[in-house]
């Protein structure tokens, strides 16, 4: 099933090119219906919080010139993004590609895209068991994590470099039935194929990442989680295209300022 | 003038004992009046994203083990905490000091108290200039900043250091009219003084500090920001009773859990 939010804040399933809406994120039918290329598409969360996994993927962790003398990281390295960096998708059935533009903040020369397999919490979770914790899931979409890789360095912490206003694409809808381990996630910019990677590859799955953050920190229904980004990591200039594309899921589409 | 938040999620203006009900923070009057004693008085502040400076008293920076080569930092150094993080504060009217409990998490073995001014936006704030950052400003509260130092240092970044649930008292109520600049913050732990600072020693004051925030985060109505903790942090042991004690707002008292 594809959760779609749109319009003025509302919910819906898509079928085809067609809203079915309904009265919440799983809710039940109002009974209107709307056309997709009729309505603009809302980023299918509004979350609490924002929690992400700082280095899931190996290869990626290589390429940022980190190696944990060779051991692999006990538990998921987590960081946080403000709900301020949320950005509306762009409407695949809407040939301008319409949706939120990513602006280019001054405070930064190097901007970088990170494609990511984004979790949107369906019920409250604390203490959660791994073997429990996908039953907590609304569903899977994808996610852009703009990075300002200058200011990783140079700040007390990833604040402006990851929570600057619309850091974080999230769409064009939730899928509530997916894998969350055996997907493909690829990232292109102006059409270019720069990421791609099985999430198979994870080093912490999605159910071990989302048991560990509610060991300490309570999801509430609506909160986001970001798994983490596979290596291909590179910089965006204004005006790049930028598509997160998740087999099973679709195409986020998102554009840096010009 | 004093906000407070309380009972089920309601707001009102205290004056001595007695609570006038408003329909919002800084509402209009509902009619309904309630003794102090006799609520429970709720975190005041319903925060989209709590922003906290990390460095802003020089002497704290020091004992940290900080000193810039002798530079004071350009810029706030910031981080995050989850909304999650928020805990109710002691009602001072009822004897037995209710409140919420701040959980002693089997992650950490090294919790510390930061005693914290902080502040409570109003209205969205976005590119604002410093001189005109007070005027979106609600009101002022006391924060504790609980801390699990042992882990800032060995995650990758501090999520599990400062936003585990609970690590975010906040109260007792807002004060309006406080120059943030001008008054002493005081810590207790056990009765014991532990911090004693006069806010102009911040190295950022309040509306520098929202100003360049705003420059990149949008802060919404609702939002806290913590400004910072002056030197003399020190550990909590299971059980103890923390006072953060701001002159001209009053004081928050926390129990730690035993």
């Amino acid at each position: 099933m594809k959760i779609v939010r749109f319009g003025a804040g509302q919910w819906g399933v898509l079928e085809g090119e067609t809203i079915h809406e309904t009265d919440g994120p799983a809710g039940n039918p109002t009974g209107r219906h709307f056309d997709l290329g009729g309505v603009t598409l809302l980023a299918p969360a509004t979350p609490s919080k924002i929690v992400c996994v700082g280095r899931n993927y190996l290869d990626h962790i290589r390429e940022m010139g980190h190696d944990f003398g060779g051991d692999l990281p006990k538990e998921p390295g987590l960081f946080l993004k403000g709900p301020n960096t949320l950005a509306h998708p762009a409407n695949p059935a809407r040939p301008d590609r319409s949706g939120d533009v990513v602006p280019y903040p001054s405070f930064t020369n190097l901007l970088h895209y990170e494609g990511e397999l984004a979790v949107v919490i369906e019920s409250r979770m604390k203490n959660v068991p791994e073997d429990e914790a996908l039953e907590h899931v609304l569903g899977y979409t994808c996610a852009l994590d703009v990075t300002a890789r200058d200011k990783q360095k140079t700040d007390l912490q990833w604040v402006r470099a990851k929570s600057a206003d619309k850091f974080c694409p999230l769409g064009p809808w939730l899928v509530t039935s997916l894998d969350p381990q055996n997907t493909t996630l690829r990232t292109y910019v102006n059409g270019e194929l720069r990421q791609e990677a099985h999430t198979s590859l994870m080093i912490f799955p999605v159910a071990k990442i989302l048991s560990y953050i509610s060991s300490f920190m309570t999801l509430e229904p609506g909160d986001v989680v970001l798994t983490g980004t596979p290596e291909g990591v590179g910089e965006l200039k204004r005006g790049d295209q930028v598509e997160v594309a998740i087999e099973g899921i679709g195409d986020l589409h998102t554009r840096i300022e010009n």
